[in-house]
């Protein structure tokens, strides 16, 4: 720790950021925006194509600014415009991704929440559980580390190593915890892809050492971005994990007569109420004051390589966006339908995950958390595609029917039982 | 979204506040301190009526400024000096009102609690849902929105539409959330008079989404202010709320011997210990060590127009301080008399609230929890004034009696029955 | 509460801090670093020998700055360095004291919490009241003021005066609150004692009125320094209070075949676990992954004065730190050894305190938790020191062995009785 210290007092009379941009042009330009172990933060940053990527043919920019106002006051936001598409990261919301936009798509919903919130104002603990509600509105928001479910009693392990209880909070801790490292790395070759990186600790003494390195990346002038992340045990013995991508969806994707298409292995209603709109779990209805939550667990169909893809079509068919991943990393998709009236939060999740969002409690008994080994890591990637236009939407369609290909889906009528 | 941040894009290089006056001499000065969708928070600004107001006889000044040190490193106060009266308002604290003070009279008290608390300091759900104890010393304290009362387990309807229990914390989140919106607003034409405006919010997904407009206004040279809030449900399903003005008198109005009128209906004690006292309920004691508090439940007799008053009268009789309001708007009046020890906190509350303190179960059961539809708003006022001299502080008192007219209280010897 | 802020007037609007420093070369030098009395807080400063105590032959320096980045953005620390030893405290984190170095010892450990983290990310209610594990890394952490020990049910006096009951959380509040008064207080006069002074406040309305004015202070030159607190009681009625001062110890002292070295009267096993390894309670094995932490209660013996020591030797047997303290001011001692893995935290704690750290209602029933009357203060001083060298450690170990002279240490095999 004294080591650490040393560091400090060389930076710290400074306010400037340190720039690691290495001088030979192959290395990818690197910019920390914010260190606590180099004792960093930079209050606003901005970097284009011009001067990072002169022989770029497209033009891109990465906007790093604070939010002021409110319970945003101070927090940080990432913008990047990749040329075509752009896309908002927040550090200090684990990393979050607040929306994209691509012309007249935008990724993202309206929640009732309006401000981007400082996780210091949030109390996980509040409402029973539920208190992580108080700051729900990103596009994609990472539910885990230590547990990424429903609210509810747990066992774990406490300091005199006994088995002892704790009441679990709804999607845990990640997206309330700010990035202790994040920096922006953009490669100096074509095709110059952006990254925005993050790391964020869930570290606990006699708990957790869970830490997971975000990679928000993407090519100028492409359609989409791909999130590319790793989860450590920093710990020396083994740890269980979780991790669930919360990505949501309001208008303009979602609307009366949408569509979800997944290849599917299995689906199953995710409660008895859930049960009852298992014939039109595909559909969406438009805003409906009342609507209850219809949850659906998926095991996703994949192909050889375990390549699968979800996404959502707008109604007429000439917009949609997918999410494509593997399910050797993130074996389990839950779709959450919540088609309410527009204040109460008009939205559907495609979330893929190691688990679904049943208690840790009820998702252990049904082998769906995974355990690192001391030092182990596991990648998990996911790639955001907006597709627009009819044929593009056709295609994307296409490849899914192609994954599913003459598989039928086992479609349960019933819920997984639950103790 | 995206539209906010494109607007975020065109503010967030500048830290100056964007100055909304308009040109025209009859339209109002405004002034935006802090705004979470414009992106704005000032540091510090100060006006008077020397720029703002220059035919304005009564000089008359605003300060905005943040304060520093320990827990409240950070936060705002707005100081209004109108040439006669003060007052302090903390936008970081839900707009509470700190203090107020004309001449030798101070509204406000002596909390054991001697920092004005950064509302993240503040764990609401500690000592049992007592947290918010930490935090308390305004002079106006609002307690709400979703709930005002006290600690206990009441029912809440859930993500997955089910009835399930959570327990509420001592009188609400509002008065440790920090306004999304402030500004300042000044009149341009005679009486100019002087508003200090803050929008909180009490947003959540699957929860409330209430917003309270709060103002505090006051005239130059006059002898108190008003505050004018307004609480609107955004959801599109009807939104139960409370709120309770929790007025807080110490020195030097409180003292041995000092009086509390108000026009009286119905008097009942709040519990057994409060109905040993009910004899003496408007009469105060000096400073006693282990006094327990005592509250009672008064349902105020008002006017044709509803109006009614209350006030606190100094032992002497020759400085008071009046709330004047609706039952219109606020029909219940809770008397909290709280004469322990200086060092324990030596107060007394006069608080017109939609309910009574008691837990919103309980209220429930009672039908003192008022509900607004979809898109509904509420108004409610309060003017407080600050008498000084005898001759004032008779007319006060005249007045009381006045809406009193031959009407008898009644007063009752037991508490209501409480489930 | 009007004064205070006509105070903040003058200040507000001033960056700069306010120098105390009396003109008279006899009077200590004091540097006010924040205050929320005097609206003050300093972003860095610096000062050394040369410009204070020109007339030091020892060069000395004390540097202020700030954290960056993650959970520890905007925290403060202090590091004194007295041209031997450096020392760091953290005046967010209730006056911690982070580390000390000395040429090759450094007093500290290595905690899985990587970051010195904000309160405010701090939860302690969660994991069943186990949050402060969130936040904990120091090398000294007070646990106190209203409770120090281990989380569960205790009761209080509630707002009604009514006896209710509470979760403590593990080892009380005062490490997760900022210093609401920070001071650097310079000797003029041989030897230059330097002092950081902070004031750490648990204050709540119908709860604590402690404050506690923490000094940690050096000599230039000198291997060690001294803490000498002062915790007092602001409420006009009797209050209950704890203080633990929680010391861990890592590499290099920590070590297999390191080795506890204490004058003791009695000393108990916590627990049966504990119990098991009671032969070898002073003796340290190295990291062991799945170690369950052992801990052993002890009654020191003292000196006529009350003297006590304790220290930690390091296998080689040529480095040391000691803890000298009275046992008329604290009375128990804690040996906390948690030789688990590295990863996991390789630490062991020697803590001298009022309590033991057993949840305070267990405390109570065996006597342990003292009260101060209105307005009593008490004292606690604990003098660390670094030995380096055979001689110097022997010298440390027969110090501990003349306190305990001829008097054997009652060893008990079994756990005190705790309902």
């Amino acid at each position: 720790m004294s080591n650490r210290f040393h560091l400090v007092s060389v930076l710290a009379t400074s306010f400037l950021f340190a720039s690691l941009a290495a001088a030979a042009g192959g290395e990818p330009f690197v910019q920390v925006l914010a260190s606590s172990s180099r004792n960093v933060s930079v209050e606003t940053w901005e970097a284009n194509s011009r001067t990072i990527t002169p022989s770029s043919p497209i033009p891109w920019s990465v906007r790093k600014f604070k939010l002021h106002g409110g319970k945003q006051e101070g927090v940080d936001v990432i913008v990047v415009d990749n040329g075509k598409l752009q896309v908002a990261v927040c550090p200090t919301r684990g990393m979050g991704v607040l929306w994209a936009t691509l012309g007249d798509v935008r990724l993202g919903w309206d929640s009732p929440v309006k401000e981007i919130v400082d996780p210091r104002f949030v109390n996980l603990q509040e409402r029973g559980g539920l208190g992580w509600l108080g700051g729900f509105n990103e596009f994609t928001c990472r539910c885990g580390l230590e547990w990424s479910g429903h609210p509810g009693t747990d066992k774990f392990v406490n300091n005199v190593g006994d088995e002892a209880t704790m009441e679990l909070t709804l999607h845990g801790k990640v997206a309330n915890l700010p990035a202790s490292e994040v920096e922006v790395v953009i490669e100096r070759e074509a095709p110059y892809r952006i990254h925005v990186r993050g790391r964020v600790d869930e570290r606990m003494f006699y708990g957790p050492k869970l830490e997971i390195w975000t990679d928000l990346s993407t090519e100028p002038g492409s359609s989409g971005f791909r999130i590319a992340d790793v989860i450590a045990n920093h710990g020396d013995a083994p740890q269980e994990f979780q991790i669930l991508y919360h990505t949501n969806f309001g208008t303009p994707l979602l609307g009366e007569g949408a569509t979800f298409v997944a290849a599917i292995e299995r689906i199953t209603p995710f409660n008895a109420h859930a049960a009852e709109g298992m014939a039109t779990y595909d559909k969406y209805a438009g805003p409906t004051l009342g609507f209850i939550e219809q949850v659906y667990k998926i095991k996703p169909a994949a192909d050889a390589q375990g390549r699968t893809r979800a996404l959502l079509k707008n109604a007429k068919g000439d917009r949609a966006a997918s999410l494509t991943f593997n399910v050797k990393q993130l074996p389990y998709l839950t779709q959450w339908k919540n088609t309410n009236a527009v204040g109460e939060g008009y939205v559907t999740g495609i979330e893929p995950g190691t688990s679904f969002p049943h208690n840790r409690r009820v998702e252990r008994q049904h082998g769906r958390v995974p355990k690192l080994a001391a030092g182990e890591s596991r990648n998990f990637q996911i790639d955001y595609t907006i597709h627009v236009g009819e044929a593009a939407v056709k295609a994307a369609v296409d490849q899914v029917a192609a994954i599913q290909a003459d598989r039928k889906p086992q479609v349960d009528a019933e819920p997984e039982k639950i103790e």
